[in-house]
C-alpha cells in the first residue's frame, strides 16, 4: 500500500528500526487499522469487541520483530486502542510501537494506547515506544499510553520509551508485576517544551525471589513546560531494584520527581537516585571554545543526554 | 527541685548534653510545667491562652543553651503543647528538646509537641530533639511532633532529631521555609521495633536565592514495624538541596521512602538518594570473626549506623 508523505515522515520519526509493510506488522491510521501482516510465528488478530489487536507470539519466534505504529494526521480525532500481546515461553522478540500525531488543525488529536504484555517463562521481549507530535495547527497533540507488563518466571523485558517532542499533554501509566527471576530494564526519555505537560506514573512490583529492575529516566524540560515523575518500586521478595531519574531544567520549566521505594521483605534491596539541575556551565563553556554558540552547545548537550 | 528516679532516668536518655536545673530551662512533667529558669539573654514565658511556652532569645545569646525536656510517666495522659521560639538576628543558640514517655500502665500516653522557630537574619540555631519510650505497661507510647522552621536571610538551622526506641506510634511533621542564603542541615535517625509505626513528613521550601538544604535520614526497622518517609524539597530560587535516606530493614519490617524533589526555578539544583536493604552480610561475617555472635554483630552495626 502506498502511504502519503506525511505518514511516511511520521513513521520515520517513531520507528527507529524502519517501518516496512512486511513481516509481522500493523499500521493504525486515524483511528482505523490500515494494513497488517503475519509471519509463521507471529499472528495479529483484530479484536472484535473493541478497537485494537491481539498479538500471538509463539515460542518459535526467535529474534523476530513486530511493528505496530500509529499515525494520527487528522485534527479532532480521539483514538483509544487496546493491544494485547501473548508471548510464549522462551520466545525472543522486539516490538516497535510508536505513535506520531501530525495536527495541522484547530481541534485536539489524541491517542490512548493501552498495551498489555503477557510474557511467558524465560521469554525475552524488547518493547520500543516512541511518541512524537508535529503540525502547524493550534489543536493539541495528546498521548496517554497505558502499559501493563506481566512477567512470568525468568522473563526479561526491556522497555525503551521516548517522547521526543511535540506532544502537548501526556499522562503515562506503566504497571509491571514480576515473578521469580524476572528482569526488567526501563529506559525512559522525555522532552517537553513550550506549555507542554507530562506526567509519568510507573509501578513495579517485584513479587518473585530473584527478580530485579533497573529503571533509568532522563528528561529535559524547556519553556514553560511542567513534568512530574512518580516511579514506585515495591519489593515483596528477595529482589534488587535501582531507580535513577535525571532531569535537566531550562527556561521557566518545572520538574517534580516523586519516586517511591517500598521494601516489604528483608531481602528486598532498593536504591533510588534523582537529580534535577540546569545544564552544566562548564560543558557549555567547553563546547563554546570549539566555536559553537550557546544555543548550539545546549542542543548538543541535550541531544547527548537523551541519546 | 528533687526529681524522682524515673524522671532522672528518662532525662538522661533524651538530653545528650545533660539536663540541669540551671541556665535557661523548662521541664514539663505529666502535662504540666514543673520548673523553669531564665538567663540574661534567654527568657521563657508561659503561654496564657494554651499549654506551652514562648522562648525569647536575644542577639546577645552567643553559644548559650536552652533545655526544654518533656517527661510523661503517668499512663493515660494526652499532652498537647505549643512552644514558640523567637531568635533575634545574629544569635547563636543550642536548643535541646527531647521527650520521653515511661508508661507502666494499660492506657496510652501521648505527647504532641508543636514547635515553631522564628529565626532572625544570620542567627545560628541547633535544635536537638530526642524521642524515647519505656515502661512495662501495655498502653502505647505515642509522640507526634510538629516542627515549623522559618529562616530569615542567612540564618543557619541544624535539626538533629532521633527516635531511639520504645515509641509505639509516631507521626512527625516538619516544615521549613528559607529566605536568601539560609542554610538547613537535617540529621534524622529513627529506630522502630515490634509492631511500631513511624511516619515522617518533611517539607523544605527554598524560597530565597542562595539557600541550601542537606537532609540525611537514617533508619532501622526491626520486628513487624512499618516506617514511611516523605521528604519534599522544593526549589523556588537559585538553591541547592541534597536529600539522602538510608534504611536498614530487618525481620518482617516494612519501609517505604517517598522523597519528592521539585525544581520550579532553572537555578534550583536538587539531588535525592535513597537506599533500603538488609544489613551487609560481609560486615556481619567480619565482626563474627572477632568472636561476636550474629546478634552482637547486628547490634554493633546498627549502633554505628544510627550513631
Amino acid at each position: 500500500m502506498k502511504l502519503d508523505a506525511v505518514t511516511d515522515g511520521v513513521l520515520s520519526k517513531i520507528d527507529d528500526l524502519g517501518f516496512k509493510q512486511e513481516g509481522a506488522f500493523n499500521l493504525r491510521y486515524n483511528g482505523q487499522p490500515l494494513c497488517h501482516g503475519d509471519t509463521e510465528h507471529i499472528k495479529i488478530r483484530r479484536k472484535e469487541d473493541k478497537q485494537g489487536i491481539d498479538v500471538y507470539i509463539s515460542r518459535e519466534a526467535q529474534g523476530e520483530q513486530v511493528h505496530i505504529p500509529v499515525v494520527v494526521s487528522a485534527s479532532g480525532i480521539t483514538d483509544v486502542v487496546y493491544n494485547d500481546f501473548y508471548v510464549e515461553e522462551g520466545a525472543n522478540v522486539t516490538i516497535v510501537a510508536g505513535c506520531g500525531i501530525h495536527n495541522d488543525g484547530c481541534n485536539d488529536s489524541r491517542h490512548d494506547g493501552i498495551h498489555a504484555f503477557h510474557v511467558g517463562k524465560n521469554a525475552n521481549v524488547t518493547y520500543a515506544e516512541k511518541h512524537y507530535g508535529e503540525g502547524s495547527g493550534t489543536g493539541e497533540r495528546i498521548l496517554n499510553p497505558v502499559t501493563q507488563i506481566f512477567l512470568e518466571e525468568g522473563a526479561v523485558f526491556t522497555l525503551d520509551t521516548a517522547q521526543i517532542g511535540g506532544v502537548d499533554s501526556t499522562v503515562r501509566k506503566t504497571e509491571v508485576s514480576m515473578e521469580a527471576d524476572a528482569k526488567l530494564f526501563v529506559m525512559e526519555k522525555l522532552m517537553t517544551h513550550d506549555n507542554q505537560t507530562a506526567v509519568s506514573d510507573m509501578t513495579v512490583e517485584m513479587n518473585g525471589a530473584g527478580s530485579s529492575a533497573q529503571i533509568v529516566s532522563r528528561s529535559v524540560a524547556k519553556g514553560h513546560s511542567v513534568q512530574t515523575f512518580h516511579p514506585i518500586a515495591i519489593g515483596n521478595a528477595l529482589c534488587h531494584a535501582h531507580v535513577q531519574c535525571d532531569s535537566i531544567i531550562m527556561d521557566k520549566a518545572q520538574i517534580s520527581s516523586i519516586p517511591e521505594i517500598n521494601a516489604r521483605d528483608i531481602d528486598a534491596q532498593i536504591i533510588h537516585e534523582a537529580a534535577i539541575g540546569r545544564i552544566n556551565n562548564e560543558q557549555i563553556l567547553k563546547l563554546r571554545t570549539f566555536g559553537m554558540t550557546e544555543e548550539e552547545a545546549e542542543a548538543v548537550i541535550i541531544e547527548d543526554f537523551l541519546a
